[in-house]
């Protein structure tokens, strides 16, 4: 199983196989060999079937011959050919993927080597279309700025994994990201020291025994409620008790709680040691697992207490929802919503078409969450968009003081106040319809509008007197650090408040 | 007031006049515009003396001239003299204190334009010798690797600081070091948003009042014992029901229990927001408020909550040690002798002679422990030599249930057995009677060897199987990582505990 890098002009496969191998393959180099001319004078000459015949020809032997240690980087429009395709399937296929204006800029420097770069129009399209190509082949996505190394490492650990496991990569933290059915049990993470794992009651029952090799477990109560500092504390002492040291690690077995806690626990004991997040729900898959932001709540305050702290990986095994009680799944669906809004495009054309959340679903969420996270990690910019629906939700949470709804639920009330604070009528009717469409409350009773409007303004993204909104302008288009009038702001809570 | 900025050749001075100014001045450059030829050339053909006459001339002129915007670069021999070091007293005089090594790096390169770096052994000679110049007279002292244009902010406060303030700067979270007496109320650290004070009602009774424009203040109970969690969320609850948003910053009024726990409280409070340790304890000045440790202990191990949070400012006022209870001096004594044993040089023959613990004592110390954090933030490497002594002072406190002796008391014990297990027995006694000399303790009864011998073992810098220990060769040579074999671990614990 060799190691076949793809992905489009300017992402850099070349100078990532010559970093990745000593003796690495450019397939491009080698169709010019076996033609004696440059590519550039092969299309201009015979035009680009001939260059494609003779790089199938090229890609195919160089696949067949390849042992398990090599590193081939294939030519942007390789992939096109379905024998090719169909050779990959015995390798391991690394996407380099990489935004179109950075790819832009690298290969626009030298018009004349890349025949297919001579606007930037032509450019962006043919992005765009190759796009869908890559990643429906790739078994590993690098999104650009990945620690090549460290990723390869990681990837390494694929032949480990049930077979259609996929991984992609943070930026952020520089840790792999897995994704496949019956990847559970995957040892992801440091390879030296103990692994003790936190998770709660539910989880445990069903899942514990497919972490294997665990030191010990720590088992905490389910449930928002219990996202304390006293079981953080249970937790340390514990750790302390079985003498973890800083050469072991925590796996963070469960939802979004055990997630947030375990992350907590992690950061702070003996000050810092590293943790695997192994989520169990789908909010937690597409969101809380991701990205490092870790917590506790105080009494009156969600989050109020935490800190950042990358996981050391995340194993994400869809196969586990399937225990999941119907009501959390779509407590999970809202967070989708919401990742499919900022996302837009065809994230965006999949949810709003209403089907189930599968794994594409998943593994596409997770994906934008890490490229928000690596644009940003600690919530100066562009992070704010993840809280869209997220400053009501959590006003309407503190409010019920946890209790009444799942954090999910109470996200879907906060998207439908966003979206009118956006004045997007006929998106709000849309979401409110998929929302309502998979169990969840788009409007509460009972609840004291005043209440969540002062909880609204306590919000601790506030920085000094303002409290920044995140806006939709369309999906695809989610502003951030949006002031909102008063008025407008009770009005909207009003609005999903009824009486 | 200019800036005048003094030090060795190649420690960068006037490079950094350059970024710190738009109209530089380079005392050098003047000598050769007004002499015509090149340094090198002076002193090939007149001889230094002359060199130096010239030089005095320029430089008094320029230090005359300047407004309160220049930055003056001097040549490194300038403050020989006296009427230049007279001259100095009206400016701001910053230290560019460059390594030997790392100056000898950047002039070797070319040997014809420096008349004084003839030769490598010259040169450090040279540079032991004016490095006590250049510290005497110095209100800043700024390590290779500071951050030039926060420094330059940060000393900008000395204005406003009583006369004889002086400052150094941490390059490990490039903040500054302010001391000097009188100096508890200066507003160091972030200009904007709120200030809230922790502190314990020790100190509070005494030197609250000095701090001005506090937006509210957390008063904690005093003593090791409620370094806890349930210390901690107290704080984060008055925090968030004050209203204290991520803009806001904590201020640390107190010992090393108050800095620990109000760093600790800073680092997670929202994820994060800044803090000013104001240390009233010589613990705390020389060692437990410098280098970013923060965490509380739990009820069976200490320290074992934590994080890596390097402060905003330091504030150190030797003044408020006036009030500070002798067994409290005593026990920072112990820190004294351990950063005097590391540092070994001028530091540790002060010490040594037996004075007391001057200003200048704790501003070396200060420095010594910032050197040291600076070549290794996080404990994988050098900074370890600064738990010389704290391995078996740990494992002390810990089985007498950090009641019966102070931090300072268990360390001096500690120092004791290190000094046992380094083989040294003229150093060992000459710190016993300077400890002793200063009330500490070097031999102590009724404690159980067995037990401090396992909770050694149990020491949370572990890795995996391995304690590794801190031992001295000399003073100034201080190594880590020792393994240390359980026979003379127990002989020399029980040679400190006596039955």
């Amino acid at each position: 199983m060799a190691t076949a890098l793809i992905g489009f002009m300017g992402a850099g496969k070349s100078s990532a196989a010559r970093r990745l191998s000593s003796d690495p393959v450019d397939t491009d180099a080698l169709v010019e060999a076996r033609l004696g001319r440059s590519i550039a004078d092969v299309f201009a000459s015979d035009g680009e079937a001939a260059f494609r015949a003779a790089e199938q020809e090229v890609v195919l032997e160089a696949l067949t011959a390849a042992g398990s240690e090599a590193v081939i980087a294939l030519g942007g429009g390789a992939v096109k050919s379905e024998p090719v395709r169909d050779a990959l399937h015995d390798h391991t296929v690394v996407w380099l993927d990489v935004a179109p204006q950075a790819a832009w800029q690298r290969v626009s420097n030298k018009p004349g080597e890349r025949p297919l770069a001579q606007t930037r129009e032509d450019f962006f399209a043919l992005h765009a279309e190759r796009r869908d190509l890559y990643e429906s082949i790739a078994d590993v996505r690098l999104p650009d700025g990945a620690d090549l190394e460290a990723a390869q490492r990681a990837w390494s650990l694929l032949a480990e994994a049930p077979p259609a496991t996929r991984m992609t990569w943070s930026v952020t933290g520089q840790y792999p990201v897995y994704m496949g059915r019956g990847v559970l049990g995957l040892p992801a993470g440091p390879r030296s020291g103990r692994r003790f794992v936190i998770t709660d009651q539910n989880v445990g029952e069903h899942y514990l025994a497919a972490i294997s090799g665990a030191a010990g477990v720590i088992e905490i109560e389910a449930g928002e409620e219990h996202k304390t500092l006293q079981t953080a504390e249970i937790a340390w002492r514990a750790l302390a008790e079985q003498g973890a040291t800083r050469a072991d690690h925590i796996v963070a077995l469960g939802g979004g709680v055990v997630g947030d806690l375990s992350g907590f626990v992690a950061s702070c004991y003996q000050r810092g040691i590293a943790v695997v997040q192994v989520p169990t729900t789908v909010v937690a898959m597409v969101d809380s697992a991701l990205g490092g932001k870790t917590g506790v709540d105080l009494p009156s305050a969600k989050n109020y207490v935490g800190a950042y702290h990358q996981p050391a990986a995340v194993v994400i095994d869809p196969t586990v929802l399937a225990t999941l009680p119907p009501e959390e799944h779509a407590a999970g669906y809202a967070e989708v919503v919401k990742t499919a809004l900022i996302a837009g495009g065809s994230l965006w054309e999949r949810v709003a078409a209403g089907g189930p959340i599968d794994d594409d679903v998943i593994f596409a969420c997770a994906c934008t969450k890490l490229a928000v996270v690596a644009a940003d990690e600690r919530d100066g910019g562009l992070r704010q968009v993840l809280n869209l629906g997220h400053t009501v939700g959590h006003a309407i949470e503190t409010v019920t003081e946890y209790r009444r709804f799942r954090h999910g639920e109470a996200i879907a009330l906060g998207l439908m106040a966003a979206l009118r604070l956006s004045d997007l009528d006929a998106l709000r009717t849309k979401v409110g319809e998929l929302l309502r469409a998979a169990g969840l409350p788009i409007t509460a009773d009972g609840i004291d509008v005043d209440a969540v409007v002062a909880a609204t303004r306590r919000d601790k993204k506030r920085l000094g007197e303002l409290v920044p909104f995140v806006l939709v302008r369309a999906p695809g288009d989610v502003v951030f650090g949006q002031a909102v009038d008063d008025e407008a702001l009770r009005a909207a809570i009003a609005e999903i408040l009824t009486a």
